[in-house]
């Protein structure tokens, strides 16, 4: 090849669902590139968008949970996330999850824009949010199989000890954000 | 529950194997939380290890690969990024994944640390590297399926052009590194 030949978009010839349920959503392509070449199987995840939250509270303290990660198979501290529901908007997702992994509601929500979550082989966006002057006001909402503590945490030396990328991620689009709202 | 109850790490009481060939590994568990519920099916993918650099070369410009990205349908300049090898470490996977999709070899390699690609289903984790003095030196070694052109971009804006989380984090983590390294 030569660097004038651009990359085209693959057509799919073919594709083949291998599971799909509340959890997962997974298919096997039969894709064609802009050669005509065959490339298969190219395994496509479907999931909902996702949000993660960096929530900081009244008194400028980061609101973050702990829980149990069976990917990593860890128990540790990390922002809120989740996925957004069917004909939900992000923001609403965010302000959701934060409600009912901790209890808190925020007083403004910001857009810190989004990214596709793994534009390989997954379909969906992660939106990063930054939630200000949130105050508890209830209990939280937990799923059954949810089990999760919320603690408070110094939101500029946080960015150590966040372990997962979408949560590092959003922590580095607020800061720049949270210290000019600070300024303000 | 109470915030005095800590998150404990599941037992896996069963897992079946959904599909597992060279590209993707897949299973459902059967899991048990720290209260004797069970939770299933919860599914985990586990891949390699990933790594993502920010290639810069002698003159100072990122060097950038334009791919057409299936999960996204999209034909996009991203980051030199890829899985580790078998037997291969972190930094040898993003030196070769940069001479492989670009043709260069980096003056130096430094690792900005790494995160959980995506604790909640996903095993593998996610390195990011920065790539020195990079020059080019042969052509490009490419599998069939791939067509990647090569693009050099001035490295400071590039985060307003990254549109995958693990490129713009990545990115993110060099900048402060990459300016410390230029005012050395």
């Amino acid at each position: 090849m030569t660097d004038d030949e651009r990359p085209q978009p693959w057509s799919v010839a073919d594709s083949t669902q291998i599971v799909r349920d509340r959890w997962i959503d997974l298919r096997a392509d039969t894709c064609v590139d802009g050669r005509g070449r065959t490339i298969a199987p190219y395994y496509v995840l479907n999931p909902a968008d996702w949000i993660t939250v960096l929530a900081v509270d009244e008194a400028g303290q980061a609101i973050v949970v702990e829980e149990y990660r069976h990917g990593a198979g860890t128990v540790a501290i990390g922002l809120v996330g989740g996925a957004v529901d069917e004909g939900e908007s992000p923001p609403d997702a965010a302000l959701r999850e934060l409600r009912e992994e901790t209890g808190y509601v925020a007083g403004e929500i910001i857009d810190l824009g989004s990214t596709w979550a793994n534009w390989g082989n997954h379909t969906n966006r992660s939106h990063h949010f930054l939630a200000l002057g949130c105050r508890r006001f209830a209990a939280q909402s937990l799923d059954d199989s949810e089990l999760i503590t919320v603690h408070l945490e110094p939101v500029d030396s946080l960015g150590d000890r966040l372990e997962q990328s979408y949560h590092l991620l959003t922590w580095m689009k607020a800061m720049p954000r949270l210290h000019a709202t600070g300024a303000d």
